[in-house]
């Protein structure tokens, strides 16, 4: 198995950041950047903390137009935010919620050399304001300069493409998933609970190298599952069943997400034929998958193959999507997104169909798209699921 | 060690919380409540996911003024919200960009019987919109004739009380955390990483009963950290260091929140003499701890032990907060919150300092508000930090 990537980054890797979001900055006439959310701070500064867990106190990363992101921030992240390659760290005794930052970072803004009069800010599909409305709604007031622009696409299309340093360490969350579901068969058996095959997986994930596994959901049913984002539960796995596991495992920050399908004793027919076919189709999608392709073209093959499959639909969704510092990433592999493919960029194939009533078939793989097609990034599952046979003694 | 509670609650846990709600909604003169996060629709509905770590679709809850709770989601969550006690579920397909539940969701609102004409919204200290705010805008146009009202306090002041049933999950979080964080010292030698630190830790939690550990983290230095927010690193704990690890480890949805100071080789005694101040004060803040008592008495009692320890400062910016759902809930441990404490709110008390230049010391434990007082849900640390004196091999 590949060597585990060294942590964090070469400062260069956020200077490129810095100048990729810049010169998009430039072409959408933004004196500046505003981002709220634990992604969009830790893309530029590299501030890496669960932290983020608590929902008290908001934390803001203003991107000037020229120069270094400035981070507006409570002061319990001082410490760590200097040991970020930020230099222009700004700090209130947080929470303070009279003025929890909004003075501070409004004057932020305000002196940023004014160009275009513009502030972009992610408010579109996919985005997140982190600070409370009505602190928002000060912030406006104290801005009111500005115009505020939707950043969501530009942010959207600077992370959709990554560094090879950001690829590495997908790549090794990927590779260590991959280890801990080939292992996981031998470990499970019949009579056994959801949650006990999850905790199982869980524990294995960390012994192999991961370092947590923020989502790792399951969920199982005679014949097939009928849904794939709850679980796991008490529910006995018994002769005939089938259990998915999806998880977004993490290595340093960056998500692996990709599923597993496992019989318990013999597998109906219908069943088998469902995996084959969301297999083949993730076949279909890597194959389509190259630079210049949209991701309306990756659904189109999959969706081919497993309309020809007998599919009666898909409730997800949505076939993929991008993946990186989050479980999911924009954009979304469905009918209408057109977002081309560029060498960089990491994906997950995701087909999913219903294929009787009440039961689903979801396969995924994680992959990423260089000069020559696409790589996969997780070992691909084998056409036939595990069987599990043994029973719980 | 107390049994793992059951999972889940009964149906009457969810009308009472309902029923609370809607006395405090008819006292604002609400028509309805919009809920977008995944606590409070969880608090309401029982629908337990980990797929909110995905950003791509919003959900949304609302509760009208009479009657069960309305919930607004994707279609990928429909089996699943099936699974509670909500019978009023409307889906759309998600993701869908051009109108990502917004028509649906404003539809519902503008359906409610109207009497004051007011919608409340979590908007104030400590609360977020899970939503884009270009798809909010959308929302509000096409609600129009309503006026919103921030709701953050309402519930703030609803999610602070804890049933039994809540109590009794926060209770056996922290049990197996304490047992885990007692049985750490003998895991540990001087030699390892703070990382080793914790991944040992997050496994022993695992075993011991937790469902995952979404916070997590270390900090060390010698003589002590000067930090409690960032880590684990790969720093090397070495002879004179302390580790403080702080951990958010879950069980059914509900979270314990404390952390445990750990001396390698021989501490300094200026490091000795703050871990019996942090703790002296901890024991301050729970004898103030009773129904009546604020948030402020408890941050008074604890900062009094501080400053006459010698307090440099305290950078934290509280020192504890609620606890249940998350991590951190309302309100905070602070000199000027004037919450109220009442029987079945549960805290943490968290008193911390600066005792030298660049050294925090930081303790922290989980209590519950009785008739009687205080009661401790972990186990009361030792006035010693416990001392690893090994060698790694």
């Amino acid at each position: 198995m590949m060597q585990p990537p060294r942590r964090g980054f070469d400062i260069v890797e956020y200077e490129l950041r810095v100048a990729r979001a810049q010169k998009a900055m430039h072409a959408e006439q933004l004196d500046g950047l505003l981002l709220t959310t634990e992604a969009e701070v830790r893309y530029f500064s590299g501030f890496q903390t669960q932290f983020w867990e608590s929902p008290t106190r908001p934390w803001f990363l203003i991107l000037p137009a020229k120069g270094e992101p400035i981070a507006v921030i409570p002061g319990i992240g001082e410490a760590g935010m200097r040991g970020t390659w930020i230099r222009d760290i700004r700090c209130w005794p947080a929470p303070r919620p009279e003025d929890d930052g909004v003075s501070l970072l409004a004057d932020g803004l305000n002196s940023l050399p004014r160009r275009f009069g513009r502030i972009g800010l992610p408010m579109g599909h996919e985005s997140l304001l982190r600070m409370p409305l009505a602190d928002f709604r000060k912030l406006e007031r104290g801005i009111a300069g500005y115009e505020l622009i939707d950043a969501a696409p530009l942010m959207h299309a600077l992370r959709f493409v990554k560094s090879a340093a950001e690829i590495n360490k997908i790549e090794y969350a990927c590779q260590v998933t991959s280890k801990a579901f080939e292992a996981l068969p031998e470990k499970l058996a019949i009579g056994m609970t959801e949650r006990e095959a999850c905790q199982a997986l869980r524990m294995d994930l960390l012994k192999l190298g991961a370092d947590h596994s923020p989502y790792l959901i399951a969920g199982s049913g005679s014949m097939s599952y009928g849904d794939i984002i709850m679980g796991p539960t008490d529910r006995v796995l018994e002769d005939g069943d089938v259990l998915i596991i999806d998880t977004g495992t993490v290595y340093d920050g960056y998500f692996c997400d990709f599923d597993r399908n496992l019989a318990f004793g013999t597998p109906a027919d219908e069943t088998l034929a469902a995996h084959e076919c969301v297999h083949r189709a993730t076949d279909a999608g890597f194959a389509a998958a190259r630079p210049g392709a949209t991701m309306a073209d990756l659904f189109n093959a999959m969706w081919q193959v497993l309309e020809a499959g007998g599919a009666l639909g898909n409730n997800v969704g949505r076939m993929g999507h991008g993946l990186g510092m989050q479980l999911t990433e924009g954009p979304s592999v469905t009918p209408h997104d057109q977002t081309v493919l560029e060498v960089g960029c990491v994906v997950t194939l995701e087909p999913g169909m219903c294929f009787a009533p009440g039961c689903e078939m979801v396969h995924e793989e994680n992959i990423v798209i260089t000069e020559n097609g696409a790589r996969w990034l997780s070992n691909r599952a084998p056409v036939e699921m595990p069987r599990i046979i043994r029973k719980q003694s």
